[in-house]
């Protein structure tokens, strides 16, 4: 396992709670981290992906959020450490009003609105037990959030690495590991459980532009675990499935439609549409909490278009003319048959994707049952 | 047409031949000129890709072959200018040297050759007339191997404009404009014909990692032209395809084989499926000088892989873990069942190209014909 962390809950010195995060936009070269004591601070580091990957997305979120309930208690009323109560209604609104600025960051990754609906209903239960049991019930369940993240990737290694043959080239897209979670990852965990079972794999990691989060993330991570892994640049998928270099696709997911349309980083359905030419499975590995049941299918979610500057400009070096037009999608949606599999913390789902979706989420976790 | 040459036979104040080219390396943010002595530098212009672009390699090792005419007639004895005749094994031996050095330069690329051998067949018929006027002969080939590359282009421009209709969105992958011939260029020559002609037409060029030639050189050329142009990342071309945005690709070759398999750019096989996919016209425009009878099919082809530092780096910034493992295949091979019809000088073949393509090197040019 990798020897940092992606989010890190603490306290500073004069013992006021903070959220440590590593900063992804720096990473391979240098290891900075950040650290948000508001909510705001919060939402701009989701926002400047300073922390990216949904299920990161969604931990940053909660402890965000429980910044934000502090700061609501202050603005509400007399605040949680002077004693005397706030009134309800003003600390509701002002609670509420953190929730919409965090929901503002990022449209697509499905965590972030989970996360928050989740934080919201806590709040809701623990407001009538007060302020002070609202703020430290809201801390506890972002700490949970965290927690079960981490339980929840290791049981989509364990799924997911029944898919995976040892000799196998595995070909995945973007991050999906330590740095896009709490911690192992959710494909980059399938590999990671392959390859702790013995599994000989052989891990070819498109780079992922512009973000290069394949290049400088993916690689990197599987460095530190001494997965081999070979770097390529985004238009060697093609050539690397016609050589016979890969035998299978594992990648994860923003969010994944009812009806199992899968929204991803950039250049994950080119990749899809590769695999099935070539034969190739394509497989994809999320949480539950990736899954958004009230999405019919994938043309239903806004799909992010961020700055040109990503395009034009790499780690702040300009490589496209002055002015030019570009196109930054930061998504895009794979149809659900191009989708071998839909690996989770519940097992795999497989097509039709609208019966076995919802299965999963009524039919608890068989690891669970006795 | 673009404000630059690039290609440029010229002399030095004192009277010395020398061959000035862009530094491609450097655009679009710089406009720097390499000057070329000898053909060493030539050679290593090429390597180094100061200077790229199949039909450009061609020109460029033919004036490399001039200067490299001029460096053995007087290794081989007293030297052109210095009066006396240098002996003609002797003077055959240092040009031969000379030829293998500018073959090593690049493998994939078949002009490269084709200029090598137009250039050392027209040693050897001028040989016997003495080193005086075979190295006249040679400078003279040279230039008609130029002038012949901007009027074989336009003809590409005109007979492939007719597969571009008004209102297209057309992707091209690479650089195939004037900086990769000696003017106008091949796929971004049949771009700039159909907008000549008034149509319009709106361009997608994918940026082609890892050198960039896409965002660097084509958008910057379809800038000065004023077509409408918009740069995407490579993995984004399946995405702009789903998009409706699409309705014909247009790109270059560095070699055809006989069997119509076209050797490109790094990435052009992964786009030529995806086009399949979406049912998308995929067009490959080239000089007949690019396409290689001896070749049975693409499989035979040399592939080029080039140094890691390439991908690893982008502009001498490091966006990838030190010590990272990668792939750098400069070209990959399309099988000729995913190609429309290839674009030449003398017109468009269709498949079955084993029976199209020779029978336009025997045919002539339509245009040429009463």
């Amino acid at each position: 396992m990798s020897a940092f962390r992606t989010i890190e809950w603490a306290r500073s010195a004069d013992g006021r709670p903070l959220l440590r995060l590593i900063d992804q936009r720096k990473l391979p070269t240098r290891i900075e981290y950040l650290e948000c004591r508001t909510s705001a601070e919060v939402a701009e580091a989701i926002r400047s992906m300073v922390v990216r990957g949904a299920p990161a997305i969604g931990a940053t979120a909660a402890f965000g959020l429980v910044l934000g309930v502090q700061e609501a208690a202050v603005e509400a009323g007399s605040g949680v450490r002077g004693g005397g109560e706030p009134r309800t209604d003003a600390f509701r609104q002002a609670f509420e009003a953190v929730c919409r600025r965090m929901a503002e960051t990022r449209p697509t990754a499905v965590n972030l609105f989970w996360a928050i609906e989740r934080m919201r209903n806590r709040f809701e239960a623990l407001l009538p037990e007060g302020v002070q049991a609202t703020v430290e019930g809201l801390e506890a369940e972002a700490l949970a959030i965290a927690e079960e993240d981490v339980s929840v990737n290791r049981r989509i290694g364990r799924h997911g690495a029944a898919v995976i043959r040892s000799g196998d080239g595995v070909l995945t897209h973007c991050n999906t590991g330590s740095l896009a979670t709490v911690e192992y990852g959710t494909a980059l965990g399938v590999l990671r459980a392959a390859h702790e079972e013995g599994k000989q794999i052989h891990v070819y990691a498109s780079e992922t532009r512009p973000f290069l989060q394949g290049a400088r993330l993916t690689v990197w991570e599987l460095m530190q675990d001494g997965i081999p892994a070979t770097l390529i640049t985004d238009n060697m998928a093609g050539y690397v499935m016609k050589n016979g270099l890969v035998q299978v696709v594992v990648v994860g997911a923003d969010r994944v439609a009812a009806n199992g349309d899968v929204v991803n980083k950039i250049g994950t359905y080119s990749v899809a549409v590769l695999a099935q030419a070539h034969r190739i499975p394509f497989y994809v590995a999320v949480p539950l909490s990736t899954i958004d049941l009230s999405v019919a299918q994938g043309a239903d979610v806004t799909i992010e278009e961020r700055e040109p500057a990503e395009v034009t400009h790499v780690f702040g070096v300009q490589v496209a003319p002055e002015g030019a037009a570009v196109l930054n999608p930061a998504f895009d949606v794979t149809p659900h048959d191009l989708v071998t599999g839909i690996i989770t913390e519940r097992g795999i789902a497989r097509p039709p994707y609208h019966l076995s979706l919802p299965a999963l989420f009524r039919g608890g976790d068989a690891d669970e049952r006795p």
